[in-house]
């Protein structure tokens, strides 16, 4: 397939399944300047959905490199006035925010101090766009866009036909009719949900190497699957690819170890063999063989930051997990299997509001690191005491 | 020189002469996705001398190219909230802005509708920019960013050595010492500019090759060159290169044929053999050989588009001009001889308040073209009906 076409089909599938773009929409096209090609694609097929405007928003990792390397500590979180006002327009007249994922020069900010790339991060607008996607105000998605930089880190060279073409199987842009592909596959993320919901478990159990692990669960918490809709009614699927279903833990209880199962890709910093020891659902103890400092910045960014936000499951079903490929992108390695996030959690996810006021939790931060896959058990306990298997040699017994 | 050094010692222009970046100010660098490589080392020369923050605006010419084929009608001159945002911010806390410019592909938008491309610009941040400008609350520069695209409208390859050696040479980056280059070179500016402002010419008159041409001056009226200062007393070089002394003329009088003696690019598109003809101030007629409706529809943007908003004298000495090239880009080709812009006025060049509301032109429209070289003899007509040759033979009389 040339090169336009496959930018083209992309493009399409994040406009008319991510997002969802309605006529009449203002629609803004995040990435990185690395990004160009696909995001002009998605700008096209946005007004050939109706959109009334389509802006990009380009990111450049070298200001950042730039800003953590040279610029004074007390910038270093800052959020631009007009990057909020950005979002306030998405909130306000209910846009489209498209997002495209995948580093471009994945190394480039490893050689610098850890902490202070870990506070790197534009604090005010992780968290107002946290507000937003709780309040579910705008239709967004986020994507991939393939490029020479990411495939190197995956596959050992900067050619990125064999990244196109596992990207292609994981968003399901190998199937004759990915539109419909993509239906059947959200219906049976959402009864797997659905179960999930009804069984109103009052804590999960993990078991696994490294990991002994009990999270506690909200009496009102739900699981989604991410199809999700606005407040106005506009469905849309946030990540491409999605194979999780998921939801917000009570963040006043966690204990026990976690290990992560998967290298994980934290702004331009590769952290590897990740663990955290959780006590009274605080994170006490964090250890890493590689960028342990950029976590522990992370989760020392505010008060909060060191609970738990989100817990997902996602089964060996998953066709990013059966692509047996570590893509140092959170989008794809959270979709290959089950994970947890730090930070911020999100208030779809619980019903009640006495409930979200007390376990819910509100940071600038969210994290997501893997812990899953053949070798990790995880059981729901109810709240008679009773447990029940959920995942078992990858497989849902829900 | 390597390419890595080349960008360096151009960013540090930029910070150093042309924007003059002082510590702790925010700045805002804005140019092409494609300009990158310069727009980092512009940000890396930014911190080194002590930008608080330093935050990136790309643009992204394809994204102007699917609003304008793709999009609807109402949307074509609007400009996002936030860009104004990023005005104001840069304006209330007298930050500094860095612009790049240099066309990558300057054929953009050619076989797209002229008269929507016309309307294709987004007019409230072109009119805040202005008002910004005029008010002096901004230290700012434009530099130049060559890239492939560019340098094949140039010289009929992609290889930029030889634009890049042509924007050094115009930049003085080729001298020993460019710092004490641009300081001696802008106090020539300044005299002639204060000799011209001293004789208060009534009006100016051109004669040339299919013009014949008169224009009013105000009474209070004075002649700058580009070395300005803001209001808080930042001198800054709004434009590199720079080889003009200009000013803003009567909005109400201006009289017979204009005709541009060089190519004007405007957006994406070529303007050749461009010509006015002026009735009481406005353009009532304009041709060219190609691209006229794209200056047609400029001109009906709003009621004061088609008046003049400066008037500029460039004479022989210009480094510019000595490179004997058409540029492509109004930074260089304005400089390269005398111009005349329709559309908006600069409050600073005009004392008198009453001068300034009577006579001044405001409009959401500032496009350069050139009309001057050796052909072309410019007067003053002083107060007392006397003629002063200004420009005979492509030098200052004056």
């Amino acid at each position: 397939m040339d090169q336009g076409e496959r930018l083209g089909r992309l493009a399409r599938l994040a406009v008319e399944v991510g997002a969802n773009v309605q006529p009449g929409q203002l629609v803004v096209v995040s990435g990185l300047v690395e990004h160009a090609a696909l995001a002009r694609e998605v700008a096209r097929a946005a007004y050939r959905a109706g959109a009334r405007l389509v802006a990009p928003r380009y990111s450049d990792r070298h200001f950042t490199r730039a800003l953590v390397e040279l610029g004074p500590e007390d910038s270093l979180s800052l959020t631009p006035a007009w990057d909020l006002t950005m979002l306030k327009a998405l909130a306000d007249e209910g846009g489209a925010f498209i997002m495209l994922s995948g580093e471009a020069e994945p190394s480039l900010l490893a050689d610098l101090d850890e902490t202070r790339v870990g506070r790197g991060q534009p604090r005010d607008y992780i968290a107002e766009w946290g507000r937003i996607v709780g309040a579910r105000l705008v239709n967004w998605t986020i994507v991939p866009a393939p490029n020479p930089g990411w495939a190197e880190q995956v596959f050992g060279s900067p050619d990125v036909e064999p990244l196109w073409r596992a990207v292609e199987k994981a968003i399901r842009l190998d199937r004759p009719d990915p539109v419909e592909a993509w239906r059947s596959h959200i219906a049976r993320l959402a009864r797997i949900a659905d179960a999930l919901t009804e069984r109103r478990f009052d804590s999960l159990q993990y078991q696994g190497p490294g990991t002994d692990f009990t999270v506690g669960l909200l009496p009102s918490g739900s699981w989604v699957c991410a199809k999700f809709q606005t407040g106005s009614g506009r469905s849309h699927v946030p990540n491409l690819p999605t194979e999780e279903v998921f939801t917000t833990p009570d963040r006043r209880r966690a204990e026990g170890r976690l290990s992560s199962t998967r290298p994980l890709q934290v702004g331009g910093t590769m952290v590897n063999n990740l663990a955290f020891e959780f006590r009274e659902g605080r994170i006490v103890k964090v250890s890493a063989s590689s960028g342990a400092d950029v976590i522990r910045a992370q989760v020392a960014a505010d008060g909060a930051a060191a609970r738990l936000g989100e817990v997902a499951l996602v089964d060996g079903s998953s066709e990013v997990g059966k692509l047996g490929l570590t893509f140092f992108n959170t989008l794809f390695d959270e979709n290959s299997t089950c994970h947890a996030a730090y930070g911020s959690g999100f208030s779809f996810c619980i019903d009640d509001e006495g409930d979200r006021e007390a376990g819910m939790n509100v940071s600038s931060v969210h994290t997501d690191f893997m812990v899953g896959g053949p070798e990790v058990e995880i059981d729901g306990i109810d709240r008679s005491g009773e447990r029940v298997p959920i995942l078992r040699g990858n497989e849902f017994q829900i």
